[in-house]
């Protein structure tokens, strides 16, 4: 189960460039995306005529053209020329999506446009503030989009699963503090470890020698987790998370799409914005090979989990301590698929 | 759904040399092809003892043996001897499957034998006639037989998806005559664009420097489409698509064997005979290298094409007006799959 | 189908070395193998928090830890730590299994702990005999648990699938003499070739230049099959395959540990512990490339075989004469099969 009315990550706008077609089944929808002018577009991938993908055609302009017999559609999804007749045939259209374009990715609504009522993607200010360094990066997940969001919202992991970057001190980060909060559709979590180890990323990015503080703020909302963690020396980090000005900060922001291209699999857009060494292209290259090892480490992980949940679907499973910011991202999630679920019911006994 | 009562190439003649046994699994039903002395076997590629393919055997004369525990099976699929025992256990046979062997190609009967009641394979003389150029190829394709035909009855999509080799003008192709005559088992297709660009293949084989004209004929059976086509320089092509004697055609007559091996898969046996540069290996391999990549391309299309068909079972298409022929061709194979789900009810509400 | 309440071998005891966690699936049911101080484990692969398997876990003395969150476990299941909390959640345990190691195997009881009831693991104390040489092989065999045992108690194959190791006469082969004796959970046959010629393997290994004798005592209970076999100079053989003492003997015995890993799939753990050319590596070495090049025609025939019974169904098969062994074996196995259903069943209905 998965949520459809949602504004979900569908590319990153690198992803389109020079007449590129990006084909990307989201919530079991498949989707050409693709830049028309000065737009994106987001049409279904299947050409109405005899089923090829449209992702197998070509950009005109702001038409997409069929790969197989020409038929060309315009960005509303409308067949507006068949080769060899002037008619178009009824029903000659395949659907279009909302698309919104920002901070480097492109935005997409799987679900039904008359929800959306006034509703905007997330922003991430950070892909497009001066100063930080990032890299767009993509990796189909082959898990449900809950154990994701899982892993984001508990960090305990972080140190018996990485513990040759992110790591620190095990007992640490399970005794660490963490202040939950839940609104409607999003979950903030302060996280924070005072007087700790650093990491080995931590000491080779951030060249700490002693003791630290170390702090992470989540925010969770329906397909999108931002992280903003810091670390700095010990004994200057305020209650509030705060660092004092002049006061070194190895500051980084992830950003985490997490959007169900199907019920067992995500695709999961990552970034990791950071100024620490940025605009240096050996300490950037060095930063990145960190993280990217980090997140290799957690789709493993993912994988593995989600494949022995698959092979045990009878199994029961227990909760702990460190497990609440999950578990209230969980109730949301759940709550509106059940409202989801409920439209659709009405909408079918109303027809 | 396919229809089993009809001949079907089940592999090249040239696939059975040296002992080889061919296993091809034919409208759902597993097949072992071998040459037995004088003529060309198919049984069930099973044994009927513990199941191992009878292709993982052995041939001797008319004999085929199988590799497990060395039960010998004759053409007529009998068991006529097992390593230790004179007696035959009774019930030790295996189907056995009409078969006829011509023009370089075997021919199979997977349906009801009685059914068969007089027909003969089509013939394809080309491949025996002297000054004829022809390789034999084969592909398996992921995609329901109706997607092939369907391909080969409709050439308008040569200019999108050809481009590289037989290509044209894609508004020429669409807007080619198209004349179609349904007989009760038979589309016939007469397409000409005159006065139009050659493809670059007919440039590198044909050395056509000005414009020409092209046609197609068509002759769809199911499991047979057979394709001769032509070209020649602008205004020496007549209404019936002859060409006047002494002028030269580039003509080529393309052999495609359509079998299905199930539902979602298909057996493509295809030669393109010609004359032009036959008897010289270098124009042979260079005529044969671009249409090689010609059907790559069909390949690549239809498999996707279905891929995307499979995934949205309950998406609805529209045709076009290039699409009649086939079309008609799909009435044909509608039709005859709705009799012989006829006469397996009889043949049922009988038993 | 198959049975559960019975000591298969799950690992071989090298595959546990240096802190190696083994994740095999027995019975359906995925167990993380692990040597926990002096004795060996076998828990439930599945932490009971969020379903990461054990095994991608680490040991730590007689503790596994799991990889995700750190959670820990004892040998009996039981979760005795969840960092950053004292409390244990109820219910917070994974499953352990019965394990018995020896002979340089671990055996374990996938089934219900009170069916065992005394019995122990059959021994095999070739494997730890000095002046036996063998080697642990395993191989995972894409056929239902049946099809080995059949394979192993119809040597005729031998002549048919091993012609250029362990061959010899197909003739004889299928004419050899069987002596089969049957108890309630056991097949035991003689098989002997007297007065045959020697196959490849023998006369590389053995040295054999003329005429031999040969024979195979087989034993069969479910989840292992012995055969000791040996071959001598024609006429040295005893009526009871004793062979005088003196007399050059070519004696093996191999073990064949057949567990299931679902009702498709088997594991095969096998050796062949012999005495001729031990302790010199390079026979040791042509001995084995002889032996394990028999296993994989036997692995090729079995994953072909049982890949053609799935794919149909329904076919009926016939039985041999040579099959009687074969038969005895199913026999037993289907009336286990039947009593765990039985016991089930009454579990079921006075729950």
């Amino acid at each position: 189960m998965f949520i459809r009315n949602n504004w979900y990550v569908g590319a990153w706008s690198s992803e389109l460039e020079g007449g590129s077609i990006v084909a990307r089944t989201i919530c079991d929808q498949p989707i050409a995306f693709y830049r028309a002018g000065d737009t994106v577009a987001a049409l279904e991938d299947r050409c109405c005529h005899r089923g090829l993908p449209l992702a197998c055609g070509r950009v005109d302009g702001e038409i997409l053209r069929c790969g197989y017999h020409g038929l060309e559609f315009d960005t509303s999804g409308a067949c507006v020329r068949v080769p060899g007749q002037t008619r178009i045939p009824p029903g000659a259209r395949v659907r279009s999506y909302p698309v919104v374009e920002q901070d480097g990715l492109v935005w997409v609504w799987p679900g039904d446009p008359e929800r959306i009522d006034g509703a905007v993607p997330p922003s991430f200010h950070w892909h497009v503030t001066p100063g930080w360094a990032w890299r767009p990066e993509y990796k189909l997940v082959h898990a449900n989009f809950v154990m994701l969001s899982d892993n984001l919202l508990d960090l305990t992991h972080v140190g018996f699963v990485h513990g040759s970057t992110l790591g620190g001190d095990t007992t640490d980060h399970a005794a660490a503090r963490l202040d939950v909060t839940r609104s409607e559709n999003r979950v903030r979590v302060a996280r924070v470890m005072p007087d700790t180890i650093p990491g080995p990323f931590h000491v080779r990015a951030g060249g700490f020698t002693g003791r630290v503080d170390r702090y992470q703020l989540i925010d969770f909302t329906p397909g999108l987790v931002i992280i903003d963690s810091g670390m700095t020396d010990v004994g200057r980090l305020g209650a509030d998370c705060s660092v004092a000005p002049g006061t070194f900060n190895l500051n980084k922001v992830g950003f985490n799409g997490l959007t169900p291209e199907t019920e067992h699999t995500t695709h999961y857009f990552w970034s990791m914005a950071h100024t620490a060494g940025a605009g240096d292209p050996a300490a950037e290259d060095a930063f990145f090979a960190d993280i990217k090892h980090t997140f290799d480490e957690d789709f493993e992980i993912l994988d593995r989990q989600y494949a022995r949940r698959r092979s045990l679907p009878d199994a029961t499973y227990i909760d702990v301590d460190f497990d609440r910011a999950g578990l209230q991202a969980r109730r949301i999630l759940e709550r509106r698929i059940a409202e989801e679920r409920d439209q659709q019911q009405r909408h079918h006994s109303l027809a």
